[in-house]
């Protein structure tokens, strides 16, 4: 197999592109498909500080190094979890990343914030793990880059992740997600800001062929509370459908964006409130965050 | 385990309705599934004369069963694709059933009408064996239908093909025919009969263990042309998370149905003409049936 662009042996090939490169075509490719994703979804201003949510796995990573790249100017923003050697392994890998490239990392704990680290707000509440887990981010996310002054939260989400979290959305036909579901989420709130996917157009295996090119050193562990998560099961037959049928994952996210999205957003938004206690933007009187941090200092 | 009504021991076990019947009773529930159909969606109104389009199957002759049992005024009709032994056999167990009960049974042959049998449309078109058959069916069912002066055509889908045919929709984000996918499609227009699907609330294995348990002869054989189609692959990935989560189907396509459906409902409904040659209804000029059967007859 030879390299579409240069015609030397090729390192990868992309079946649903139906092409292969050779490593540095690749990652030009690569950089080319998120500078794409950006310019079609007005991703970033010039100028503006973008706050890049890093887990220490291969998509935020790659994301971040895109980022610095192009010479846009980037903070990492690392959640502590508090999922034991898991999480102190991933910080590990951030703070090298972001010493070897000279850029600031913002480091937030969980247990600082919500009164007690994920494992114990699983024990706590009862729910799945990730509930807990990604209402905490999300939250988080959302307050660092206000209080830091960054307009914009980037998250390292690929075509894998948002082609499952769409099917998951659709088997139960989650009609407040279906709406939400997209690669740029406009900041509706003074106290919102932007939330953006600059990898959605690449696929898990694509991500991890750009990192391990470009050297980069990332957390191959997945999270220990993922196992048995739904969607691992619905990126598994993604997955098997696309080995049938290359293109079928791209094809499944795509036509939802452009085809039916439309048919699912609202004629009328939902008013958002301010919180009474943190201040911070809810549909209620009191956010999903602050009720979850009184439930877990409640039970200690 | 005992059955959910009468205490004595179970025959099967329906676990998305966490429950387990005896034979009496599951037929009960069975027929109460079906006239909980009709009676939702309005499919029949009283003493409307019901063609109930017949293979030879379960599912088919199964709703015959059901709808003679409740007192319809019900014809068959069979189409013979011309499918080799599978045809013969098909029809030979329709005809069974008919002299058996007492019913009219109408046949209509593909070959004669289309100018060919199936096996040899699909040479000739070079498209998948399923797509002109079911194009030939869908005709001959409403042509017949007008012909014999029935408002209504009754098939067999059962929850598994409804399920199958809109998880294929979505995956495509097919925006014609998700608004069409419904158990109950009205007549739009005075030379298109309605269309209904009274076992759209029963699985595929509770059609089959209703023909078992009435002692109901079918063809348990699948149409040869079937094999590798990817609704089969559909049906395998829905059935995986059906054992995964009992309901999955259940609410996947009953989800559809209540919430999502609405969205993709076009404001303003397709035109429709008659065809210049046979007078059945199309949105084109030349009907695509009246294409088919063009493009067969060139050929031989």
């Amino acid at each position: 197999m030879k390299c579409r662009k240069c015609g030397e042996p090729a390192a990868i090939e992309l079946r649903r592109h139906n092409a292969a490169f050779c490593a540095p075509d690749f990652q030009e490719f690569f950089k080319k498909q998120v500078r794409e994703a950006i310019r079609k979804h007005r991703m970033f201003e010039p100028g503006e500080q973008i706050l890049v949510a890093v887990s220490g796995g291969k998509d935020s990573l790659a994301l971040w190094d895109v980022l610095i790249d192009d010479g846009y100017r980037t903070s990492g923003l690392y959640l502590d979890l508090g999922i034991f050697d898991y999480s102190v392994e991933s910080k590990a890998k951030c703070e090298t990343f972001a010493a070897a490239r000279g850029v600031p990392l913002i480091v937030s704990r969980v247990e600082e914030e919500v009164g007690a680290p994920v494992p114990v707000i699983q024990s706590v509440t009862r729910r799945p793990p990730c509930s807990g887990c990604g209402l905490s981010k999300r939250y988080l996310m959302n307050r660092v880059a206000l209080e830091g002054g960054f307009p914009v939260v980037a998250t390292g989400h690929n075509l894998d992740d948002e082609a499952a979290t769409l099917f998951g959305s659709v088997m139960h036909w989650q009609m407040d997600a279906l709406p939400r579901q997209s690669p740029a989420l406009a900041s509706t709130h003074p106290k919102l800001v932007r939330r953006v996917k600059p990898l959605y157009r690449l696929s898990e295996r694509e991500t991890a062929a750009y990192t391990i090119m470009r050297k980069i050193d990332y957390i191959v562990e997945e999270c220990p509370f993922a196992k048995g998560a739904t969607s691992i099961a619905h990126k598994e037959i993604l997955t098997r459908m696309e080995e049938a049928s290359p293109g079928a994952k791209h094809n499944f996210l795509f036509g939802f964006l452009e085809k039916a999205r439309p048919a699912f957003e609202k004629a009328e938004g939902v008013t958002l409130n301010e919180c009474a206690r943190c201040g911070q933007v809810t549909t209620g009187t009191l956010c999903a965050f602050c009720k979850l941090s009184d439930q877990v200092k409640r039970s200690r």
